[in-house]
């Protein structure tokens, strides 16, 4: 039992807290939402607790303390998951001691009482939808921190080079398995990193740049790699229990049928909606990416040509400044143009008006991976497959950059764009990009993601601070919402309120994150070998900081099953591919150290380019169609187990309908039909034969009758037989003897 | 009920027959194998009668006629297809009208009487192998041919241009699943060569050969074909009742496992095979494929110089005899070493030691398929890609090929290649191979499989009886075996005795004819665009000739259960995507009417070449992943019955655990929560919280309860929190006056 002093940091039994923000306009409005929201809660079985909050809200605390009720909910979850084939094995009939058979471990108690406060009221839920309709006074709903354990990990997982298979299970029965998924996922990543990392170091030193070997080997990882995560995925699941939970789909709220019909079969009420239109509205994806292709590209195609410009062509005063109007121009217009297109690419989804969440959300995705694909990658594929080949060519038309640089320019010779044959291409360009986006933005993510929220939130509590101070310097202060509170609860109370404040975490963008720097690796790091040590060390802090934010930066996630990273494993299997089709290209293009085959990129034989693609792209699918093969024959102790419970769950099912027809009635069934049979010493002739098929025709009508009773029993049949092969046996020795 | 004089076409309530063959020799032997054949199939429950057979044979007819324990087997057997997921619906229980309630089919009859007879004695069955240990007295068991269905199909079939679902409904309900797959595979093909046919038709009037056109339109069509049909088989599976079924592994006798352990969790006996092992041999499958594909490639590049070499170099005396030596030589050593080869594979598959007849299936079917995939397509191949392209570059090689033609040419200069310069090659020699395979051995192949064996047969029953007669003659003949015959059951046997003569029919064999014709569309349909006429009027006739060889020629299959056609689609899958570069390389290399892009196939670029077929196979497979989408997200009225089976199973379930939190109850947890809480009416204000939690902190001790005890009951809840909003609404109020 907790220590009275304990209090900060024990969540008293709390499953979630409701943050209640009423209007200070409307009085009315405000209790009575409040009414129901404790009635609804109440409906449902559901404890209740209210306390102060910040400004103008409330914290309803949460517990399901009904023992009865609460077994109902997890026996009616199980229920659904066998009926869904989530799970193998029939839960036992009885709702009483559910929990001491099979213990719920904390993720999965917050996701069945999660549903008890959000699912329809038809489904047996309270309904409650936060900031939607009837709840829109809801403003969040979440769970508590495990404060100790965050502590834990942080300390623990810092002094580690891997985490355990136990500390993956940790954070599953913590926050669920989308989480734990991202955490697996990571950790496989990061250990398949170690021997790319190690043999791209032995490359970089022994072979340099572009070194065929090292884009085979690379190539070659990320099949493995992508293949064994497939793997891996499926016995997480089996581990876990989440097999097919996939299968369990849950409806969307913003949903708009056309019609509800009547299943005319089931009688199931049905929200019908014209599967051609959403089609027509999917259409409207081709217009989108085109449109988000125009937008990013021109944007990267302009700033690249005025950094090639400035770089390259113009030699006048200020160089060394006016090189970064380029960055300039892309690091604040990018996010603008991504935000405004990811939003873009929001509204369409919804458009599409898919039913399930899993529909919306994979629909999501690949319109988010476009969208990153581009802003990504698309600089380097210009510098590879423009720049390089084909720069002497274009620089001539550069010179309507020299607009960018006229106001610093002395005279025109120091824009004047070099003819065609003169100019050289830098070789270092593309390395030195790749190398940009493999180190220095990932380190400038890592901070972007971590340090900077960090800075803000203190920031802003130190505003606040200082604004409230001054307030009540004024006198007119409003009283803190603390002060109501008992003695023994303040510190817990300020711990809930401070995590109250804090945002939501989203496992897809650090997962999206990963995905893009796998992309770095299968696209291009045939330029640098290094590029798998970038990210080793990378993702080592990655994880760190990921475990720092979801337990310090942001509220304690709500536990979703899944039994797979979802769409994003496409996108990392879309990447692989069309790796081997760069890095071919790439090292056929700057074989030689970065000049072409024969010392001139403009050496470069199309036909020869293209062979090289092609053949790389056939292996590679050969390569993944063998590694499939290989990888779905081993087995596992999950999936070994998984067997075993299925194949129990058959045996004991075919075992109570006890039909075997086991060796006893077998021999009953003989020894009756010989009774019944009653020739078996009678000597049968051919004469006798016949007598019994006279008194036989007699006795029956029907040919079939009259087929079937010539011998009767089995005794007869062989005995019968077995004059039969005499009779032939001694017909055969006359024909011989005859001849 | 069937009049006497029926008999010969009634099949007496028949299930099976089985021919048992003994040795003259060893009359002891031949006695107690049948007494232990007899006894087997007493002891599962199954009613024998013997007749008298051809030469050394007895027939014995079997049928299962206690209702009792073929009652249990069906039961068992939906129980386990229940189990496996091959059915939605847990089977009723209680045994006694399994058969009135869900009555079964002749195919499922006869398949469960098929088990019955054949299955291991520790799952219930006789376990009697044909030609197999104990049982190698046992020649063969077999169903009776259905004669007036067989009738009516030959007959109605025959006037109609399509089959309509029925009607293969109908071949499923009598064949079994396995043969109605190949059915409705070859139906839905004829159906979709309509098309195409009259599209290519067009195309040969108004465009001519190696239209582009035509060429898109060819790869677009098989793309549809091949997803719509894997959609089409789904549907089937579900119409049928077999969806899943493949996952009802049957093992393999002749599986040869290393040691027999017992799982540890389920006790169950394992057959262990180490998987690295069988890895090891399946690597046996590279030298086996470089060795078919020299041993036949030489063959045919041999045969295929000689041919150019007579026909297009060599001008002496006999040449229109000559030129017919390669066929000649192709035609006697080609079945030869595919013969070979097809038994070194299938020795091969055996030595693969496979657990499950479908794995060893699917291995042997890749086998087969690669040894198809060379004879058939290499000499097109040749011809299009080495011939067309290299001809002036090889031909004055070809002069080693002059030894076939020296006996019968007057001087040497008869034979002398042309110097590379002069040599022209022949364009039109690829589109009369095209023609060749797409219509003259298409041809020879249907009269090989149905003409031949007629006059085969009808040879051997007069020779046969020409001898018996002679033997007659002689006056030493033994006794036809009709001899004993009762006179009714006269016609019955004769017809028994002819259709045990049958061989049996090997539908995988005309599933692998229907992929290689397939292969001639997807690959080469661009060279001479009526091919999909010639496959059309050939198709019709397949499918009727197909079934005449079923219902005449062969014995009535066993019906098995299948949920696809199997490993075949994946070859289909193959031949399109195969299909997507050659088309485009052939396009490209023979647009201009088969010389070349400018009049000369020599002017060929690799550079546009390679692009073509590049961008093709790309189109392809987004084109592919387009036609999925869109197929996949079709319904169908099968599916949706599907659904609303699955949902049905689901929703009486939930019902009958009667578990959801209905609102009589949920008013009684809030009416009941009240009352406890009591607080209801009293007027809470801050003085009398405190005064309350001072109160609580006595009587209880631990922070949890202390922090859930403050508010008993959701009323109290209410209460407080709606005086907390008024308190926060008075404070903000005064603080505004305040300032």
């Amino acid at each position: 039992m907790a220590s009275p002093s304990a209090s900060a940091e024990s969540n008293l039994d709390i499953d979630y807290v409701l943050v209640y923000r009423f209007s200070p306009q409307d009085k009315n409005k405000a209790i009575s939402n409040f009414q129901n929201l404790v009635r609804a809660l109440a409906d449902v079985g559901l404890e209740t607790e209210v306390r102060n909050g910040e400004d103008s809200t409330l914290l309803v605390f949460v517990k399901a303390a009904d023992e009865k009720i609460f077994n109902e909910v997890v026996y009616r979850s199980r229920v659904r998951d066998w009926l869904h084939g989530a799970r193998q094995a029939q839960p036992d009939t009885g709702t009483e001691n559910v929990l001491t058979k099979e213990p719920l471990v904390p993720a999965e108690r917050l996701r069945l009482v999660y549903d008890m406060i959000t699912s329809e009221p038809s489904e047996g839920g309270a309904g409650i939808t936060p900031k939607h309709g009837v709840w829109e006074n809801v403003e969040s709903i979440f769970p508590l921190h495990d404060v100790r354990l965050n502590k834990e990990w942080m300390t623990e997982w810092a002094r580690k080079t891997f985490l355990s298979p136990q500390d993956i299970d940790s954070v599953r029965d913590n926050l669920g398995e989308k989480i734990a998924y991202y955490f697996a996922f990571l950790q496989t990543y990061f250990y398949f990193l170690i021997y790319l990392a190690a043999f791209g170091f032995s490359c970089w030193v022994l072979l340099g740049y572009f070194s065929m070997i090292y884009a085979v080997v690379n190539c070659l990882w990320c099949v493995v790699f992508v293949e064994w995560w497939k793997r891996q995925e499926a016995d997480l699941a089996v581990r876990w229990g989440v097999r097919n939970v996939s299968a369990i789909q849950k409806g969307r709220r913003e949903y708009q049928y056309e019609k509800e019909t009547k299943d005319p079969i089931t009688g199931e009420t049905v929200k019908w909606f014209p599967a051609t239109q959403r089609l027509q509205r999917q259409l409207l994806q081709i217009p989108f990416v085109i449109l988000a292709a125009i937008a990013l590209g021109t944007l990267i195609c302009t700033c690249f040509g005025i950094e090639i410009f400035i770089s390259e062509v113009y030699n006048g005063p200020l160089k060394s400044v006016l090189v970064f109007i380029p960055t300039v121009l892309l690091t604040t217009l990018l996010p603008t143009i991504s935000t405004f297109l990811t939003r873009f690419a929001t509204r369409l989804t919804e458009f599409e008006n898919y039913e399930t969440e899993d529909a919306y959300e994979k629909a999501m995705t690949s319109k988010v991976f476009v969208l990153n694909f581009i802003t990504s990658y698309l600089g380097i594929f210009l510098t590879a497959f423009v720049y390089v080949p084909f720069a002497s060519v274009l620089v001539p038309y550069l010179d309507i950059f020299s607009l960018t640089v006229k106001p610093f320019a002395e005279n025109e010779k120091q824009m004047q764009t070099p003819p065609a044959y003169t100019f050289t291409i830098n070789p270092d360009r593309l390395r030195k990009q790749v190398i940009y986006f493999t180190v220095t933005a990932q380190i400038l993510s890592l901070a972007l993601e971590t340090v900077v929220p960090l800075i803000t939130r203190k920031g802003t509590t130190k505003f606040k601070e200082i604004q409230s101070s001054r307030a009540e310097a004024k006198g007119g202060a409003a009283p803190p919402p603390s002060a109501n509170d008992q003695p023994e609860e303040k510190a817990f109370l300020a711990r809930v309120r401070h995590e109250a404040t804090l945002g939501d975490y989203d496992v897809t963008s650090d997962l999206r994150e990963m995905c893009i720097q796998f992309g770095y690796l299968s696209l291009f790091s045939a330029v640098w070998p290094l590029v798998p040590c970038s990210f080793l060390i990378n993702n080592w802090i990655e994880l760190r900081s990921d475990t720092f934010k979801i337990t310090s930066e942001c509220k304690r996630p709500i536990p979703q099953r899944a039994d797979s990273i979802g769409p994003w494993l496409d996108a990392l299997g879309f990447l692989t591919w069309l790796g081997s089709i760069t890095t071919a290209a790439v090292v056929y293009m700057f074989s030689n150290d970065g000049v072409g085959p024969s010392g001139r990129p403009s050496d470069i034989k199309l036909w020869a380019l293209l062979l090289s693609v092609f053949a790389s792209e056939h292996i590679y699918l050969l390569v993944r169609l063998a590694v499939r093969t290989v990888i779905s024959k081993l087995d596992s102790e999950n999936m070994r187990k998984e067997r075993a419970e299925r194949y129990m769950v058959r045996k004991r099912y075919l075992e109570e309908t006890g039909l075997s027809v086991d060796k006893k009635t077998r021999h009953s069934l003989r020894t009756s039909s010989a009774s019944s049979g009653g020739g078996l010493t009678k000597d049968i002739t051919r004469k006798s034969l016949e007598d019994e098929a006279r008194e036989t025709t007699l006795r029956e009508s029907t040919p079939v009758t009259r087929f079937w009773g010539r011998q009767k029993g089995w005794a007869e049949v062989e005995q019968v037989g077995v004059n039969l092969i005499e009779l032939k046996l001694e017909g055969s020795a006359e024909t011989k003897k005859g001849r």
